[in-house]
């Protein structure tokens, strides 16, 4: 049990549930907890570090909001699987790629693939009028076993017709457009929000109500700077990070 | 009335609730809503819309949540002010020239500024040894009177002795440590995950503990590739949004 070579420092100005949050944190990110392996009783905490219990109970409640523990009733307080960190927001990479990248295994269950009639919403993202035709993609990705991400894609049906004939719960969205400059997809706009996880969220992300998601609205456009796919994907608070390095403005080439 | 000229379309496999969702995202963001002016009753979008009140409840419910409407009871909903849109995950851009950019007028409130020996891990972030002397600076940062995010920030002080004598409610940190190269942020790497909002971030940002925060994780390095500045910035998820380019990886210059 490393805990006991490390300690709590009661002469700084950063509060002691604080100091135990980042201490268990920085015992799993070295790799000193499996995932799914129990983490000490708020006794023992309290005992090991000199500390109230109360102040454990805040630092293990706040750690299994965040996704990093999780508590099984009369059993105890375990660690959950580490976040996917992935490069999303840095640049265009397929799903499969990060997750493998990960050391996990990507796979993606298919909820929906139509054909269906662009509302309002969709028409403006994708620059086309309103009742257009648009394929609907909607799919649910894993890491693993672990639901990772809920996507709907809507993508204008004369960009590139073949689509129907793919089965997307195993060929990537992006590898079909890419096939053909006029639906190649040369860069993505995204914005990120933070939201809580609605009913359908729950539904297929296996998370409760209300609990943090990644959302990303993002519309892809070819070289000659058609918005020719919309995209909204709602990833899982607890199981994904996303990273990228940033420069200041004009100074990155 | 706007939402009189639109309609939601029953043969389309779209939920009902999603598509009003999807009505009144867009009438906020034609600007048809001012910020805090009152939507329609679910009797009006009931009958409005020929769709059942459960239907209405849900799409208000949800947008409630993801923080475009906000109840006052027996009075009505409300829009709220639209998100902040920031380009921090694009590039760097000091905080109030963000705000500015979005019409609005930025402002500090400095929590804390002090020096504290650095913890385990705020010392691997920064390459130092524990015990280290940094500055610890905390910031509460606005949007017009909104409380946007509550940043902490350590920085060695041997990096930059100086900033003890500025007032970070009025200066950037940025520009202070840009006026020596050895001090200087070339680049920052980030992290970026969605959490529940903890006891803390709802007394200083005044939303309900369990709300959606974004937390970047960042580290500032200078262009000789030192870690000079870790930060830990809880931005509110009701009233920012952060967009980004992104091209396929090794494509972009």
């Amino acid at each position: 049990m490393s805990f006991y070579s490390t300690q709590i420092d009661k002469n700084v100005p950063i509060p002691l549930y604080y100091q135990l949050k980042e201490l268990i944190i920085s015992e799993i990110k070295k790799g000193n907890y499996e995932e799914n392996s129990m983490i000490p009783t708020e006794k023992e905490f309290s005992d090991i570090f000199s500390i109230s219990r109360t102040t454990v109970r805040q630092a293990v409640t706040e750690l299994v909001q965040e996704g990093w523990l999780y508590r099984i009733k009369s059993k105890g307080t375990f660690v959950t699987s580490p976040k996917v960190n992935q490069a999303f927001i840095q640049y265009l990479e397929p799903f499969n790629e990060q997750i493998l990248r990960s050391g996990r295994t990507p796979s993606t269950h298919l909820l929906d693939f139509q054909v269906i009639k662009a509302d309002e919403q969709t028409a403006e993202q994708l620059n086309i009028s309103p009742g257009t035709k648009v394929f609907f993609l909607y799919r649910l990705r894993f890491a693993d076993k672990d639901p990772i991400v809920l996507v709907k894609t809507f993508i204008p049906c004369d960009i590139c017709p073949e689509l129907s004939s793919h089965n997307f719960s195993r060929v990537s969205l992006y590898s079909v457009l890419g096939q053909k400059s006029s639906s190649r997809i040369h860069h993505v706009r995204r914005v990120a929000e933070a939201v809580a996880a609605t009913e359908e969220d729950s539904r297929y992300l296996g998370l409760a109500v209300g609990e943090p998601i990644h959302f990303f609205t993002s519309i892809g456009y070819t070289a000659a700077q058609r918005p020719v796919e919309y995209s909204l994907a709602r990833y899982r608070g607890d199981k994904n990070q996303f990273e990228v390095i940033v420069y200041p403005k004009n100074n990155k080439c």
